[in-house]
């Protein structure tokens, strides 16, 4: 599809789905988040060949809460190699995000990178790995956005740390198993800035071009990930990106994706484009619900699904 | 890939791991599966345009077992459409494959259809839909391979009747729920039926040549599922199709792909070709050794994976 | 306490509480057991020396539903001693009274003799030990209570057949572990017939004398259990014998005792008094709601508590 | 049974048992207590005229552990009543003693107040309910013993404090669902020092007298709970004090206790006696092997069961 045509496409979208702004629940798990405005919505549509199409709210900043998980994994992935397999697994959860009941049966050992158990699992390796792993990960989003303005929320991640009593449980529950190895104090910290990262569509959608371009970061030439290692990190996303809602996304959208509860959703289009919604009305899952309905249609009447 | 350059690569790999045959553990579940021979290892690649790479077993009958869930969901979803997903889920099922746990805590809505308590409520379906469904689905499997030779073993049913009565605990708690409709043995007997179907790779390569072809069968060039279908299917395989393993097989391999305790693993690369391995000897989560280190392979050196 | 002075306190006492009759709702799990009239209300209290205190419906027949698995136990305990310990547990259930989890959990070993897979357990066993144990059940009954007349309800056995999927999904997955030995069939319908003998307060107080009176049958000076075991099957009682409310029961009441979903309660006051309530109204959980209100202030007002 | 026949009876079977001093396995999951010499056997029987048959180790000290739970709960349940039981059931577990299961399906309201999850609620209302509610524990255990010199060891404490990640996990969760306070760390603190109370069988079996004695402490003549407050108390024990062994040792000794995994066991006998067993090898269950061997003899032999 020629840039003209996809733009073309993006921008009917749009418009046919921006009658649906404000639809599903803004997040409200804490007040920081509660307090944005539901009807915000933006869409950018980045293509390898550097074409973008941003609509709406493509340039407001959101707090990108779990989509920052694609990032530390990243790090860590690139940095450990197949080691971090031993402390995180590659399935589905199957159950709700913040379960603590596989956690337990199964040892301390998150399911997967990308719910909440395993994102602190990650933390805590970047903890180990670099002295200061937080101004580490916002150079690595400097270097992916050749944006350094990139940072965190203070107010949501003093509002994070004080209602955070669900993840201090999972993170001293794999404590006792010996699955984090420091202080859980600091890595909830780090944990809880990574969530409180704000980024617009745009900057996300530049930052995940690697995913769609064999690994290589499009604004440097340096590869992020080997070919092999991106194309399995886009099978992860894939398979566990959306919680427990990866089997009906990946069904009704088919292309490898992370959400977000602050409404952002960053999906991949491997070889072709990087897609970012963002919409805070959420489902009763967790994900961004016109962003979701956004993806399946786009998916749909372009016809580029992995599938 | 030009037909020759895959040809070669797929002839290489059958070579290299021939040298591993034998590898795992043969089902023993019943008895009529513990009698085969672990050495058996054959594969064949089937791509669009018809060129067919057979090597070692290729022709040799074998127990499907689960690969028959593919085929009863085609038949339902091309029947009945989304309202099947009143009665099924679409999500990774999260622990072991045959659990009760997650079929009682969720009101005896089975995960997926390609668990078995799915592919019974599946098969619930085509009882109400069919009056002889067993010789629909063979009659089926006759014209997406143009062998009419295609039927099950009586022996193995046999077995499988004998010691099912786990799938009969399933069937039971999903009648409790009004999950199923018709007679739970009728229900049972059907369903094993189809898991006793015995087939070879080379018609099994066949039989799937719709996944990869929009949903047409280029033997009649009939549409089997429409395009759309065809998508979601493969992306309901690329998350559940292997069990507790769809994940880690997913990051491996990255194909659509369904796996059966008979030791054959039916996968899908859409728009190119249907491959498939079969060797008996099976991992700790029940699915091929073998083949699952063979496609791991074959998708790393082709570069044919979807994402 | 003398004789009339227990007397007056039960007449007192059933004239308070009959204000109430009513309370609760009727189980409606099978449409037979839903016919019954929710205003009944019986209360025998029957001390060792022989003294029967009866009122309202105390000879009226009902259906005692999980109270004959009191009986079923007290058979294969007399019959085998130890030896069932190795098919049935001693622990409470902690969930709900024919959950399949735990069962799962714990390989097809119920958590103890008086939930539903228990009394399957149990059932198994008597089939294995008698020609005909539903005859020598009934027969056990008419040596207790000195009545031939007690019989089973074909009506509500009909109907309990035509309902128990949940049951026959306990016992195929009891099956697949090898903890049912006999055909689930058999089980199934010897384990109905249980379920739907008819029995009055009156009766009911008669049987189970022998708990309150270290094993021996009052009627017939024969031991039915040693007083060891009669003092463990008190305790078993205790910590297991009102479902997923033992603990409350026991902390409210203080008193062995065996409910069923027919609205009758049996409790023993070791060394004392056996009684029993007959109110078919439940609360949640599935026991007789005026039957623990009555018992929590009988036991209150007599001090005749174990504790 | 006068006292003469009482003391040769426990005289008798310490005799006995002692020759399986070292049975079982001491706790490690903390340093300090691993360190505990195996060997160690006591055992003191305190009847409520007064008289005290004291064997072996009757005066060494040890970690009373989850015994202080009781202490603990009696105050809360003295101080607020039936108001506790909105924050802590009543029913047993059905679990391991700190599984965090069963505390996320039920909301953060952990079974009973004799599991660690429940023990830490009830210390959360003690934070409340006093200034400094540690001291007033000590305070407490001084009044009911007679004996000022009871504290906590600091040693042990400490242990505790640094390896009680599991507990923290369990506070947190418990947090998250409104059900804890306080802030963790006092929570925990407390908690912690509660365990690492030191006291003799023969401080514990004058300690607990009062439940053996209507409520009412002998040494001060003083109510510490109501007689229906008692008796409620022992039955609590019976159904829950054992952790996921209540209902065998209900079975097999059929008396209310507490224990720790210190390898103490305090029971009673309602209007008799109390009784104290300290024997540091525990069974699989985390309860004194040794201790429950004597205790069930204890009671077989004097026939002194509550049933």
């Amino acid at each position: 599809m020629c840039a003209e045509a996809l733009d073309a496409v993006v921008r009917g979208l749009y418009g046919e789905f921006s009658a649906f702004r404000g639809t599903g629940k803004v997040a409200d798990y804490i007040p920081a988040l509660a307090e944005v405005d539901p009807g915000h919505f933006g869409v950018v549509v980045h293509t390898l060949p550097g074409h973008v199409t941003a609509c709406g709210d493509a340039d407001v900043l959101f707090s990108i809460q779990s989509i920052s998980k694609l990032f530390t994994f990243t790090m860590a992935f690139a940095g450990r190699g197949e080691s971090i397999w031993k402390r995180v697994g590659k399935e589905p959860s199957g159950t709700a995000f913040n379960s603590l009941y596989q956690l337990e049966a199964e040892a301390g050992i998150p399911r997967n990178p990308f719910i909440n158990a395993g994102a602190m699992v990650i933390s805590d390796m970047l903890l180990a790995d670099y002295p200061d792993p937080m101004a580490e990960l916002l150079a690595f989003l400097h270097r992916l956005t050749g944006d350094e303005s990139i940072g965190y929320d203070q107010h949501v991640y003093q509002s994070e740390l004080e209602y955070g009593m669900r993840n201090a449980s999972l993170a001293y529950l794999m404590k006792s198993f010996g699955n984090v190895q420091n202080p859980v104090d600091e890595v909830l910290r780090f944990y809880f800035k990574q969530c409180s990262i704000r980024m617009s569509c745009r900057q996300l959608a530049q930052a995940t071009q690697f995913l769609a371009n064999q690994g290589m970061n499009p604004l440097t030439g340096r590869a992020i990930l080997t070919p092999s290692q991106t194309k399995r990190t886009n099978a992860l996303l894939l398979t566990t990106g959306l919680y427990n809602e990866a089997g009906d996304f990946a069904f009704r959208v088919g292309i490898p994706a992370k959400s977000g509860v602050g409404g952002g959703i960053a999906g991949i289009i491997p070889g072709q484009l990087s897609v970012v919604t963002w919409a805070p009305g959420l489902n009763t899952i967790g994900n961004s619900q016109l962003g979701i309905d956004f993806l399946e249609e786009f998916t749909t009447r372009t016809g580029l699904s992995i599938f």
